[in-house]
């Protein structure tokens, strides 16, 4: 039974989705993730399309990443998911990041509401399915850090960048992968070049829209740490992101 | 041994695959399209791993996609893909995009020139394994237009953009995909609520970099029709793309 709760999900490094150092990007990576958290849901019955015909969405709050490396062009990889927590009003999801030989590079942690999509308001997750998504719930430790508060002072954009038709999504949001594309984008190459990604983080606080200006404020913590917040047209946050990088 | 020469590869519209109309993108489609090719090349012994041990690769040349449909957020679809003719230095490579049920959507070509990664020079496709790649021409019928001369008369560019991070891929170029998601990104989003793509093809001319100055010169031939061209820096031709909308 703990293995069942356990969703396991196989993936190749495909050409356009690894960077100029041949590694997986962490754009690519997060969308490998969310749609595991898909999978996962769907195949015990509380996925998206289940929810919709009964008018809920899941909507992803936060997502943290931690590696020791990551996959290579072409090379075969896997992601392990599983439900860690269901409260009132959000369930936390992680995952396990395995490399081809099976040996773990990596773990995510990952915040979800439910929303009614004609109110918009939060759905109780505990008297969903008369509570059956805690039947799920499973004791496979995650030893990262959970998603923190990120702050950010800076008052100046590093980036502004106006929402175009690649960025939205059936809802008509700038979709949770762009988002960290974006971000991904505020940094030169020589980061990449001289570091990698240790640890990535992002907050889905609003949702944006075609058209909308999306200013990125980036502020250094130290030569290794930023902390970055995107701001929309009047000043509305929409999201916040951090990147630890390693050398 | 005709069926052996046709791979047929499967695939779901995955939910950040999707544009706001639920429908794949076009760059997505590319992609599927372009990884397809690499694993039939692959399967038969005439992929990219195979080739860069012998400091020989793959370059795509043009692409022309013609649709009647694209497949919906979720829905399974699949994709074949064969070698129409080689010749010296080029060789065409077909696909047909085939729908949840297996009915034919749409096709697509392709023109591909193999190069040494040393002298960068063209490489002899007869030659090379012996002329092996012959073995694998098919007949198959793709009843849609061979790529077109695309030229554009247009002296004031519709966009400019920096080559960012997530635009180059591990030669150090901005990767094929990115080209086509900023064209599409030329276009307002009610362009793609009230038509959609018929026919899409691009041209790759020259290589970008990071940091390089793209300029996008669009061209309106007809309300359906549009005509792009991508320079670099100086003024440089980098590719080249042909839209035609259809209501």
């Amino acid at each position: 039974m703990e293995q069942n709760r356990v969703g396991h999900y196989k993936f190749v490094a495909e050409p356009f989705h690894v960077d100029f150092t041949g590694r997986l990007t962490m754009g690519v990576l997060g969308n490998h993730l969310l749609n595991c958290a898909g999978f996962h849901a769907t195949e015990r019955g509380f996925g998206m399309a289940s929810l919709n015909e009964a008018n809920y969405t899941w909507v992803l709050s936060r997502l943290a990443v931690e590696l020791e490396d990551m996959p290579r062009q072409y090379e075969d990889f896997s992601i392990q998911t599983w439900v860690e927590n269901v409260y009132r009003l959000f369930t936390d999801r992680n995952f396990a990041i395995l490399d081809k030989k099976g040996n773990t590079i990596g773990y995510a942690r990952s915040v979800w509401a439910m929303i009614n999509m004609n109110t918009r308001k939060p759905a109780d997750l505990l008297s969903l399915h008369g509570g059956g998504i805690t039947d799920y719930i499973c004791q496979k430790e995650c030893p990262i850090d959970k998603p923190s508060r990120i702050k950010v002072d800076d008052c100046e954009p590093d980036a502004v960048y106006n929402a175009k038709y690649s960025d939205i999504d059936i809802n008509g949001h700038v979709n949770s992968i762009k988002y960290i594309e974006h971000v991904l984008d505020l940094f030169p190459i020589n980061m990449y070049k001289e570091k990698r990604i240790k640890r990535f983080e992002v907050a889905y606080v609003a949702e944006s829209y075609y058209g909308d200006i999306l200013s990125f404020y980036k502020q250094e913590i130290n030569e290794n740490e930023f902390h970055i917040e995107v701001k929309k047209n009047s000043g509305e946050v929409v999201c916040r992101s951090k990147m630890i990088f390693i050398n």
